[in-house]
């Protein structure tokens, strides 16, 4: 049994503790959030499923101390700033660490993850940023798909996402309600739309040569009904030139989409063009993205990784090594 | 640059040379070929493209004790058997070696597998069986699709391959042009058909919990048009049960196929249903995974690798470790 803490109870944080709590070789020995609304109730009681009688703690470092885990899921930011202590915290007490904060899924260029990268080597232990995007589905897959191909020209990805399907978190975090007004005040200040793309764009131009092709410009626009937002269109992606592949990579969020799907283009020899039918969930998929993360981060090299750079292909189940 | 030996110049050999020749981190340093048709022979002439001078090698123990390359790339059968002891004679080398061999795509419970994983060791050098199938379509990347399922209840890999589009050795392989009673004497002795399903499928239950599922039994039957065979139908997999999801995989060549494609049809939560429509063209697909395996092969420990324990998610212009 792999002892493991969960940080963090917003929406993904609690399907992270439920599919943990499903895992026949996972042990759950502590959950932590700082929120007063949260901190000392029953654990059972937040996440809606027996949860072996444990109590939310209030102090990820107390809990760390008391439990010496294993491992640490942590999705409590998608911010690196924000959670770069915690890492480094967990890092303290030799447990290794995935976590479903977007900053850290690419974190070349960004000064905490080299101190947490430093930390890890310290430890022993992997650090790993996943989720379903970044980390999945505009990255992973992509970088996969190019595999096969002797030529890579250009590397298209389009992500639909029904928001109609989806929780009211994501729905407020895309805009929807908002004015056009209200949205592009947001978007002026980066502070709408998905997070993590720029991350997706970077370590697909990685997967595809360049590691220094330095972070892309992310677009966003809101999408409209009538007076009132609905959704969005973001894109980022890099020119290609000079024997490296142009990349795009778009997203569109919204409450009317046309056909939940996500699509890649490959041009180039072969060329690959596949589709993901209804789209991958993101929800529990983040959720089993993480957890089945656990015995490949325990595994890797004592580092902060990328979802490139470890053997992530194995599912459910995890094998003893 | 990475010094590589290619041995073996049948159509996917050829295939790895020209595709290794293009790629401008390799650096050719000999090819081998035993059948007297072809050594001596300028390489340039039976590949079709400038080869820099080199002429085909006659003996492959020679060529790796004259040439001393980094990597070799082995394309000369698909029984393991017949390509144990050249595995064996470049990590005499010091040499890693990926090759196209079918049965050394999933190596468990094979006798010469164990030798071939001491000598890795020794040499601490890595090892790798890859290719677009096994080694992609019908293994890496059902694996891959399962890793955002929380649950998985079943897997279903539909390859869907249009003969008309492919090479004549491809075809007569598939029996096209046969008599039934041909097909099936050689169906009797496992002497028709892709080779290599049952290790794709075994594949598929490693990466999704079961490394001890044992050799499964491959069913095929002709597709006949008029009197004479036009392909094939091949299945493969596992019932499932006790936790087990279970995995079927079908594999079509044919001459009048309905649709060429790659079908992925994951039963979990969430599912998944992926297409890669046209599917993915199979020679040149082999020759790529071939040589952009050759960095994470060389990063890899030393060791006899599969596809599932390597991060093999680099494409093209492979990244200096």
């Amino acid at each position: 049994m792999t002892r493991v803490l969960c940080a963090g109870l917003g929406l993904i944080g609690i399907e992270v503790v439920r599919t943990a709590l499903d895992h026949p070789a996972v042990d759950l020995v502590a959950a932590v959030d700082v929120s007063p609304a949260l901190a000392g109730r029953s654990l059972t009681e937040v996440v809606g499923k027996d949860a072996l009688g444990l109590v939310v703690a209030p102090s990820l470092e107390a809990a760390l101390e008391e439990t010496r885990p294993d491992v640490v899921l942590l999705s409590t930011s998608s911010r690196l700033e924000a959670i770069a202590p915690q890492v480094l915290a967990a890092l303290d007490v030799g447990a290794a660490v995935v976590t479903t904060c977007e900053e850290l899924s690419c974190p070349w260029d960004r000064p905490e993850a080299d101190a947490i990268a430093e930390a890890a080597r310290r430890a022993g232990r992997g650090v790993l940023g996943t989720g379903v995007n970044p980390g999945f589905v505009m990255d992973l897959i992509p970088a996969l798909l190019g595999l096969p191909c002797t030529r890579v020209d250009s590397i298209l990805v389009e992500r639909t996402v029904d928001l109609r399907r989806r929780r009211d978190a994501l729905r407020a975090k895309a805009g929807v309600g908002m004015t056009v007004e209200e949205f592009e005040a947001l978007a002026a200040v980066n502070g709408i739309g998905h997070v993590g793309l720029d991350c997706s764009a970077r370590l697909v131009a990685f997967a595809f040569g360049s590691r220094d092709a330095g972070w892309p410009a992310v677009s966003i626009e809101p999408l409209v009904n009538g007076d009132m937002v609905c959704g969005f269109r973001q894109r980022v992606g890099y020119p290609g030139g000079d024997g490296a592949p142009s990349i795009e990579l778009r997203l569109e969020m919204s409450m009317s989409p046309v056909g939940e799907a996500d699509r890649f283009v490959i041009e180039g020899e072969p060329s690959i063009n596949a589709v993901f039918e209804g789209g991958v969930f993101g929800d529990s998929a983040t959720a089993a993205l993480v957890v089945n993360a656990i015995p490949l981060v325990l595994a890797a090299p004592g580092n902060l990784h990328t979802v490139l750079d470890i053997p992530a292909l194995r599912a459910w189940k995890p094998v003893v090594h």
